[in-house]
């Protein structure tokens, strides 16, 4: 009997196909809401701001244009006047009503900016609000881990970085063998992965760049739906202190793009964690990367730019075997709500 | 016998006053370099990080500024051509030889940016390629956990935000007053707090807006210097999810401000927090908050901006208790190096 959260995940490749083909139509309404301005800042929480977090990068790696977070109590509690008017800001929500997000986005405009909602319900007020509106085409999701609408939001990131580019590149066609490339990767074997972190005491989830929000979205997914404690670090976080804590007993999971300018550092980083002692589990990568680890899962085979639109569905795999492995329900985790309410009672 | 690490906490009020000293007649300069410039950018790892993210709020809530934070893998393994002249980039290293803080200002330069170095060491490579260096006068740093460097930093923080404000405010003489606030704070006892971080099986610390990064500085250094499991999270990023994980047995350690839009909901989150059967243990905040907390340390007599500036001590005198009484050495913890290499084969 599956779970919720697995038929979701197996849902992704026809959720990717619908996404693409609901947003490619608006590459150039991208395009023109970024004439005279110069920068594109996120505003989201949890598997939404990771999610930004690879719209980030993928912004200033491969579309030049420097971007970055916002952070939201600026615009919610200290209702900075801040001039945006340089600016688009892109606020991320599956569900579109998250209220700090929207209100960030009221905000943002106030401040000058110009604004497009990431959300997967058409007639949220998110979406309602927005000069665009990118609205993903996952679905309604069930249970309450983000997977589809996770993926669907990475499609939107990958959208916006490529309609940002100078000109068109051979990336935007790559686009289209993300879902084939999700549909393969749906039957990658997990159980010993899902061994390995079971008996790990405690684990860490790192990776690097355009990665990092694989890593972080991996570490968060295991924390919620698995209850465990678990940090995800950038690659070079954990390298300036905290790589100290690695030791005997503790289950490394790392993520990695199959080629791009930080897959050296990672297999190196993978060989200095075994010799601490952990169990290194890797996700994706090359064949040298595979050999440094303890454990390895397949990535997919696309180019580093859009390699998390296919890593994360070995890790969403991970977690849900993870969850009933462990006797918990990944459909319902203890103490989360499908909308999250950052200021409950406010 | 007195630990190297608590030697140099109890140098900070005149580390301080040397800093302050060295660094106030800079404001002009700062203000004079912002010229025709709209956004100010951080860069730097670990304690420097979580001291540039103080900066950050700073400059957006008291000098309107936009603020953000530079992903330095952009500069150094992407080498992403970005147009920052309409910015100033502030790069933070205790040692001002952090390869890849030095690495990333000379790239922000190629991209136009102007730049200011923070640094501990006045002839070291991040100062003398600055456009303006902002040296700190802490002394020589003997210990490896960064405490009297990282205070300074924040004095440097400090100085940027308020001379970057559009006119001086009251917040330029509450500067004078941060020193004499250490030293009271040196005095306060944490006895019971270490116990309760020593019984706790795991441990969150969180904090919002201008005190974010004095919770992650908190999390960073129980986390290298006593080898503890700790995550640290924004208020918010706690709530929307990971909160889940908080259970009987665990600690979660909360630092707010005396006063600020964020006091209160930071009382409400330790009520939750300890409904859930954490013990909370708190730092600074005024008298609901400690009222709401199992333990409670005071924190500093300061306004929110300039709160982080005194909140960091207990948090230091806390970290030096709890090594010493799990039998570590607070002066070297295992596998740290005082100045850090992000790739070390590289």
């Amino acid at each position: 009997m599956s779970t919720q959260m697995a038929r979701e995940i197996a849902e992704q490749p026809e959720a990717v196909r619908r996404t693409l083909a609901a947003l490619e139509p608006r590459r150039e309404a991208i395009a023109a809401l970024m004439e005279g301005r110069r920068r594109v800042l996120f505003a989201a929480r949890g598997s939404s701001d990771n999610a930004a977090i690879y719209g980030r990068y993928l912004l200033e790696t491969h579309a030049g244009v420097p971007g970055g977070l916002v952070s939201p109590s600026v615009a919610t509690h200290y209702g900075s006047r801040l001039d945006l008017s340089d600016s688009i800001v892109v606020c991320v929500s599956q569900s579109g009503a998250t209220e700090e997000v929207v209100a960030t986005q009221t905000w943002a405009r106030t401040c000058g900016a110009a604004t497009i909602a990431v959300a997967n319900v058409a007639g949220s007020p998110l979406v309602a609000d927005a000069d665009l509106a990118l609205v993903t085409e996952a679905g309604p999701e069930v249970a309450v881990p983000a997977t589809k609408t996770y993926l669907t939001q990475l499609v939107a990131m990958a959208m916006i970085g490529t309609a940002l580019a100078p000109e068109p590149t051979a990336l935007d066609a790559e686009l289209d063998r993300v879902a084939d490339e999700v549909e393969l990767l749906l039957t990658v074997p997990v159980d010993v992965t899902v061994e390995a972190l079971r008996d790990a005491a405690y684990a860490v989830v790192s990776g690097r760049g355009l990665m990092m929000g694989t890593a972080l979205e991996t570490a968060l997914k295991l924390e919620e739906t698995c209850l465990r404690p678990v940090r995800g670090y950038s690659y070079a976080d954990l390298r300036h202190g905290p790589i100290s804590v690695v030791t005997e007993g503790m289950a490394a999971v790392l993520v990695a793009a199959p080629n791009g300018p930080l897959l050296a550092p990672m297999v190196e980083l993978a060989g200095d964690l075994a010799t601490r002692g952990a169990t290194v589990i890797g996700i994706g990568g090359n064949a040298a990367f595979a050999g440094a680890c303890a454990v390895h899962v397949p990535g997919p085979d696309l180019p580093e730019e859009l390699a998390p639109l296919g890593a994360i569905v070995p890790a969403q795999l991970i977690v849900e075997g993870l969850a009933v492995a462990l006797g918990l329900d990944p459909d319902s985790p203890r103490g989360l709500a499908k909308v999250t309410s950052t200021d409950p009672h406010s």
